[in-house]
């Protein structure tokens, strides 16, 4: 279905999601414009479609005024890249940053281009690998004017009203049922996008946690060693159960209450390996989980579950360490308990 | 869609649960004796198309040997009602709880019918007010045998694989791609469900704590106290958004990777109610939270966020008044802090 | 000093706090019986005064009666040397329990004994390996005849009102200035103990975690990945301290809010091993933490701090592994992340 | 006992804290100079032999070169009060800031002084309204040269060693078993400081949290709803006890892990009011919390405990109302739930 207002669009940074974002423009229409150090990666969407550019400088002549350049970069870059774009673009032209920005250097960046009459727009953008095909959920933050002007882009790289049913006490009007929102000025989208992961993060946790509870309902027929140091299982009678764990979240996808796109990955997961042995369990947390805590302290929002899963990702990566120490040194202190030292 | 193996279920207890899990059985061509001690509820759904009872002996009198009797009712009631029913029942009858007991209470209760040869099924129960149409996620407990014999009955029952994509990876038997799922022994079924609820916890309140705290981005707006008892917000210039909490649980339906049918209801409750006054914030919680958080206990399975998530609703009522009086009077003692009466 | 009116007590578990409990009531003037399986344990004590007993049969003979017999034993241990010891006693005679049973056990025990009208007693003993020096402080349970009739022998055992300051507003009376308290009925003491060690728990994690910080207060010295999977820290300037965190430990010790023998113990540990290398982190939990926890829940008391603690303690002995590698799963399954291997 | 090192030292802001440091200061022979801008409160010092100050101009030039003027002020002051000082005063003077600042404005602060060569020290410092009688514990950040001049004025201030047991492994030097600590460079005593107080709050939590329990251990006696919308008491008969906290916080004070300042007041809060009444619960927090917070989550370092004790308190003032409501929502959306009104 092709867009009733085909625009165009430059892109840098041609990864898993901005490749995906360009493929799913052209697919609608749009035209766009395209620029990576990775000239392969270029190469690759030219073949498909896209015109390429060999620098940045090539880029921005390759874009009509008013230019719209999307930047779909790693953080750490994105400065740079900004600094040298607002260099070469011209009043009115809009930068997109489609990344996982801190929302503060949203609100600085966009500071940044005023006194030169350009626009700074942020947009959290969810998805993943899957966005191709389901389209990607966006949270876009900046003025009225550039979010209004670049309407159908959004639209297009958006899931659509199609992709969910409607829901029964919604008014008809606004896009966020088509899968985009216009959060609010500079940084509400990625306010947004952050507290997204925040959540992410939460319910994450509590399906991993119950899940391994599941796993763990077989404690009653494993022995357990008979010691001053270990809690005994007082009723092991209670805890006899193996259990499936990849098809309980396989049965839950349907007409449960935690039916989500979580349970489906999950299950998936489990599908293809069940004990998960190519996984450690050290699991990374990529800012935005923390931001998210951050902001809770800063307004006095009780946020525990949020801050707890963080919390856990830290533990997995054994960042509690020099805190266990501390535990046992003291145990040992006033109890002369011995450090145990197998499991568990 | 009609099964192609009717059967013949009685239940009792006719409240909105047990109601519509008989019409999801009628619509595909079972046949229904239905009991409940309020005898316009056995009306109703006469009116429909069941066979009512006017007693428990009726009830029995009215069902085909081997009967199949699915108990819909509070956990307080469903041991005297069994209680009555063993005496009306023969061997190789089945009994299915389909409510929220304790799983404990089901390996006894089996326990209790074995030596009548009767057998005792627990099926965790799914869907809330929505079953009627989206069909009940069943996580079932007990022998393979009646199991085995009551599959069509669960098979209407559930969603059906329709209702979900096929997880890609996954190979194509067994029924939990159908919405049920035959989990274990006794209890099996009720222990899955009594985590699943305890995971529906901790997603719960990590949506509600995330988009409490969009709801608070506007903090920076709000005047705050300046004394010595309250924290500062050393940044008011990155808090200062409105954010329509309600229009991004919409966005959030679409693409994103916390899309759920929890944040689809969220967005319902509110485009009915933006701020949502018609409630106090007292959450109550029912058992299976708690008896999620002993398991996890007592497996020695860390559990922080399914756990904080309950300490949030034990919180939320009121319950941990007497400690917090306690941290004020310390205050109080080291720092002759006085309570500030008014809020935040 | 004296006591002014000597006892016998028989002792039942030589191991270290039997023994040392046995040795402060002899420097105070009680007699004292003792039995284990251990024959050099009752040698030992022996040789300090104690009349040693060959078996329960004689440790039994060698008491006056009514008898007082203390069980100084594992949990596990308890029950069967309890029921031997009822067939030899005689009414009027009393057990004492003074090790770290579950207090619903007391419950039933003394409902075992009150048939043969014998007492029995639950009574929590902290003091650790510092006990035999410092007094033990003691948390009792049980009918009150008994408890008035043992007065001497707590007083004994406790530390004594001169340990620490009066406080203030107290009014004059009763033994909890000297270190003993009657708390209620049967498990009454057990109770109080559970949850003294439940707090334990939360200080404990709350002075180790605090340690921890101000261990990596150095964060901006070290390298940290640049890449999509680590969360970048933002200002490097602020976490340039390097401060000797046993320095810190001492120094809290006089003057300060968080003043505690806890604290008073890390110091040492840390005086005696500034990294604690001898520890390696994985960090014990022998029932009264988990027991707190199921009290709290079914109080529906809000103890989130306790509780998490008790987690931070499973975590830290791996039993979080399989909730881990489920969260890297989903990540994968989302996002394409791949785990990070190595540290942090 | 008078120092062998009397010196001078200015001291501005006269409340309980300022004052009492003053008069510490006095009785060990040190002279100061004193200014508020309450008059009474300098009248009142003058009347116990110090000199005061009737502006900062007169205070500044009543002290001998080189200058250490003690800043005890709000947070909220001490920039203002610091950049008029800093233009009066002349090079090798020192101001330490004594208060709860920010150990990151220290950093700011110090660089703002380094270039007239004035030191700006921190010094966090913990005692409360006891710290005349106790000595207030210092933790300091600064340059060594200011830090060492100022020796005779810290120890003064500080409890001294004879305030508690010499900890057994320690090498006797140093000056943190006299109470007060070099802790590094700017910022590092706030930073300390801040920590400290971030356990503080662990452990109120924890010691409150277990005396809940323990006043709950009656919850066996009370009614409790019987609907489906409340979690039944399967055992109420494990919870038949009324136990007098504020007996329990005395017996612990002696001879128990537990043992604590923070017991201590405990115990004589509860001995002028068992139950407390003239408290509502509403928990302040005044900053410390809730920057270690934002310290744990930069450094990555799991702080699960002390991150909760700090949502408890914004859970105390009410402020987790709106996630409450959501959660209200969602449970009547999926469940039909209606809100409970009533406790608990």
């Amino acid at each position: 279905m092709a867009t009733d207002t085909p625009m165009q669009l430059g892109m840098i940074g041609l990864g898993r999601m901005g490749a995906n974002i360009v493929r799913r423009l052209m697919r609608d229409g749009h035209r766009c414009v395209v620029y990576d150090l990775n000239e392969s990666a270029v190469k690759e969407l030219e073949g498909e479609g896209a015109v390429g550019a060999s620098s940045l400088e090539d880029f921005v002549a390759r874009l009509e005024r008013p230019r719209a350049a999307w930047l779909m970069l790693p953080a750490a870059v994105v400065q740079s890249t900004l600094d040298q774009l607002v260099e070469l673009l011209d009043p009115d032209d809009a930068v997109i940053d489609g990344g996982n920005s801190y929302y503060r250097d949203d609100i600085t960046r966009s500071k940044q281009l005023a006194p030169r009459r350009m626009h700074y727009l942020d947009c959290g953008t969810s998805g993943g690998v899957w966005g191709l095909e389901r389209g990607y959920c966006l949270m876009i933050g900046g003025e009225p004017e550039p979010v209004a002007r670049l309407d159908p882009i959004f639209r297009s790289i958006a899931p659509g009203a199609g992709s969910a049913e409607p829901t029964p006490n919604r008014r008809a009007d606004g896009s966020a049922s088509d899968g985009y929102l216009h959060c609010g000025p500079s940084g509400a989208g990625h306010f947004v996008k952050m507290v997204h992961n925040g959540i992410e993060y939460g319910m994450m946790a509590a399906i991993a946690e119950g899940l391994s509870i599941i796993e763990h309902a077989d404690a009653g027929l494993r022995d357990r060693a008979v010691d001053a140091e270990t809690a005994p299982l007082r009723e092991p009678e209670a805890y006899q159960y193996q259990i499936d764990v990849g098809e309980v979240a396989e049965v839950w996808r349907r007409g449960s209450v935690v039916g989500s796109w979580l349970v489906d990955l999950t299950a998936d997961a489990l599908a293809r390996s069940p004990r998960l042995e190519e996984f450690t369990g050290r699991v990374s947390d990529s800012g935005e989980g923390r931001w998210t805590v951050l902001a809770a302290v800063d307004e006095g929002v009780p946020a525990a579950v949020i801050t707890t899963a963080l919390t856990e990702r830290f533990e997995s990566r054994g960042l509690g360490e020099f805190a266990d120490r501390l535990l046992s040194a003291m145990r040992s202190e006033f109890g002369g308990h011995a450090e145990k030292r197998s499991q568990p």
